[in-house]
């Protein structure tokens, strides 16, 4: 299932926090990320496909030259992830080592990846804010990849930050965290909560301007008929 | 018990980590909270008499509707919070939903509240920070607070950050966190906590300038007899 | 055994990220500590050796007197630490008092001690950062050290941030966090970190130039060849 | 909302899994405490109406004399506690206090009271265990209450195990743990639930016999009527 | 690469920590997994190839419908799970739901499944034990599987208790937990931790009848010349 | 300072939680240790001066050779602990290794070592248990303890389960968990602690014969003659 560029758009402008209630009313609970955090507060608001890797710990019979180099290394693999796509890292939540340092990471950035969530830390602060390119994790760690963990499968359901993500399901995320939005259900949660987002601006300079919350927010049908010619 | 505004203005211009030591002198050792951090490194320093509210988790039979609005829901209860009170919220350290977002936030600064102290997360970072209204929470989240907690009551003992809060206790709150001041102690714990910030800061100054610590830090008479001339 | 002088320079200016690297193909994988960070993000990186100090937690019998001013107290303790040194407090992870604030800090300072390194957390924030001097610590908090620990020992081997560090290793801190590189691998370690360090600094620079990863990083024989004619 | 003896009963003979399972089957994820464990395996299963005891952090102006003998103290509460009565107690998870001993135990049993749940520690385990009094909790230890916490309210809405608990909610626990069943709901999930429980054993003992699974469990129309006939 | 039943009946009768200490003097530490417990103290040490189950967590779009009855589903998989196996169940070490119950399990028996590890923790303890089928878990809980999480691989490399294990990789299990021989080490490892285990047996003989463990633990030449003799 | 063997008889026939309340009385609130749990539920009460082990983590310049064979390893510091003496092993928290298995602990035994208290884990589940000695561990694990630390220091302060114990401090063992006298107040608590042992355990019969806890528990001065009299 395909999302479309405009539904992306439509989302990469929409608030996560906005999103997490139009799903939550539409009896999604399970689909905020516990763990990955912006790396660079106020980096833009990404939304794409997720391309999910899903990393298993180290064993000393896998190798690092299997690890570095092998077919599901993350070498072999960015090659393969597709412009846009948000890159999902199922790290078990381990931050004993970083998932991937400011290489991989100016590459992935070179082929148009659009971002990096991942449940683990990341390595190379210094290179990987020199990027500018967002990243969620939970923290930065010196050691690498190879000495935790290794990448066992790509493009399968992972479990990320307590979350299921399938290939292709729809990741967004900014200053509030990372949510994954069921591919099936991307455009009805995009136009729903893209309005909601509107509202709530709106709503916001009200309060902000002295405006009670009774009858603003929520809005009754005198507020709704309010927002409605204002925002014509 | 009303501790006066003179108190409060002197607790605000005390350092929290001194108030901490004082409050530690006279046998007090379980009043720093663990958990609530500044939202915004250097944002001003707040005093203020605890208006407490208590979450408990979420459950299906709590609507959403009763949850948003509810007689202890956050709309219903913050019209009657007073101008100056430091609002605490238990949330029993849970942090996959946020206490507040920015709307419920714009209207209690609006309101006069001094402030927010959560062991609990915030959402809508973006909005919130804009506000520069002082927030001490343990992180960001998206989803919003009918996700995972309501509020059972209000000015009721609480327990925040591993720390019992009676309504009307002073809170004071910076970069270095949040304490409580039992009420019945503000006026003993200001006026001697306010005179050892001063102190240290002297002493401060002095062992940036090369002064060894012996005898000055903590003082002999001699230091002690420095300082009075000094601070004339 | 002593690190030279020359040997210090250079870690200092080599990444930790990769003197993780390098560790970890000479097969020491239990050397980067877990817990502490940057307090301030961007701050100098350090080199030197480590004076450490081992904490135990309070006990009522331990009065503070003997605590602040016992032999091994900061406070005693703090003049014979040598200019160069970092010091390492193993404060068994808790994090509900600060092992220093900003008053001891400013005398190590004034001392030329490097830095401090803790999996505890520090507080006085504000002063902390007024001073400039590199720490890395587990987060901020209020209380004083007393409320929660004491030194136990001084150079001694001690447990920081799951590592074990003796006194003199080597330990060497920046925005990636600290790691130890025990003394008598400080010069092999070195001068090939040092080197691996300004080799990634170039292939970042290609990959930022649109190079991919296969046959540059790692690298074959062609790209060793450019790189060393480049670097001539 | 008083759930008659009839029910209680039955809920008494019902397996805490199967009436999980059927509160699922009605929407009711939020029910299953985690923390609270046998800590005698194989003790009666119970099923009562919820008495409900708030525990917050010790505080030194609470002093032990109150906390020990004031109005909501253990001694003072626990004549007030009906019979049949579950006493849930909500000690925030903490374990380095009992949340009672063996003597405030055995006043309890005397009294009728069905048996006690808490996400805390218990002391005195010999004395407790001779009781033969069915307790649920997360451990046991030495330091008696007033070490740690206190009772602020009885009979409010609390937090137990992660579960929010209304005082006559029915609580029932056994060797899976403990469970809230909401008051309103307690009829239909007692009949459904020991009806699903009975069904159960029928097929455990199937597939003890050389059964597949398949159109037994889930059964198929030929299973319903087969357990029908054989159960008549 | 199939390990001969030969070999397992050897690992079988050699206790997981003399197997551990063999491991690890071959070079691998990360094979010993941190979690499963024996469900009841004593039960048979079991020796098998693994079959891997991996789940993630609930999302409201996976129906129980698809959990419970689809091609993952544990009904589905069980009959494909061959004799001798030990199917080995990553549950990203949540306990808030049970892997399995005892209606599963049983089938499993019959089957002639050799046992389940798994990092999560199961239900319906009661008739679990009536079974005597081994198992190593991470506790009991009464929510069904569906609650949680559901299965979406079988016989991939899975992570359990912060282990890597391959279909196929040889579990051993018992009191003292549960461990990962890798396939390819199956052979030699049997035989050398077989006989270390002997050896053990009898030094500890020795220790109790009064021996020094100098020279005897670990031996020297008069030692294993003893022991050669004595085990004629 | 050497406490007598008549006190320490006193003390091995006092409920731990006894102690652990007369220690609260007089101030200590931080000697009841967290972690430590009996291995075997009965295990006979001990009491004894303790011997103190620090272990620190492993480091890959730490051989196998060196933590087991070296000056402070089990082996050569075990033939050191006196008779009597309760060893204490500070670990860290550290379960992912045993501290000890069944050949070490023999000895120990044979030795007249009284027990062993550690927050960490054993290992040799089933031949400790064959031994009866009694041990306080948080948990079994089969892994050998040169794979997570070494013993850097005996006879030095350690911290175990979050409490700082000296050596020669007074540590008493039971169901309920461990506690540590210091050596000074041995004497004093030793005599009050058995006292009110006995008096509860009086209190205990007379409420599970009927009597209310007011006036009985704590004690007005009708009760304490009433017990006076009964107890000649």
């Amino acid at each position: 299932m395909t999302v479309s560029h405009e539904i992306l758009q439509i989302l990469e402008n929409t608030a996560v926090a906005t999103i997490s209630t139009v799903l939550r009313q539409k009896g999604f609970n399970r689909v905020a990320l516990h763990g990955p955090r912006a790396v660079t507060e106020g980096q833009k608001r990404i939304a794409g496909p997720a391309f999910t890797m899903r990393f298993v710990p180290a064993r000393e019979d896998m190798t690092t030259a299997l690890a570095v180099n092998g077919p599901t290394s993350p070498r072999a693999v960015l090659e393969k992830i597709p412009a846009g796509a948000v890159v999902v890292v199922d790290a078990m939540g381990l931050r004993s080592a970083g998932v991937f340092g400011d290489i991989i990471s100016a590459r992935m950035q070179m082929r148009g990846v659009a971002g990096l969530v991942t449940d683990g830390a990341i390595r190379d602060l210094v290179g990987m804010k020199k990027l500018e390119w967002p990243i969620w994790a939970d923290g930065t760690t010196a050691p690498p990849s190879p000495s935790e963990f290794f990448c066992a499968d790509t493009e399968v359901a992972v479990a990320c930050g307590g979350v299921t993500i399938f290939p292709g399901d729809i990741v967004v995320a900014d200053d509030d965290g990372a949510i994954v939005v069921p591919a099936a259900m991307a455009e009805a949660v995009a136009t729903e909560a893209y309005e909601k987002d509107r509202f709530e601006e709106w709503v916001y300079d009200q309060v902000k301007g002295g405006a009670l919350l009774d009858g603003l927010y929520p809005p009754n049908d005198a507020t709704k008929e309010r927002y409605a010619k204002e925002k014509q």
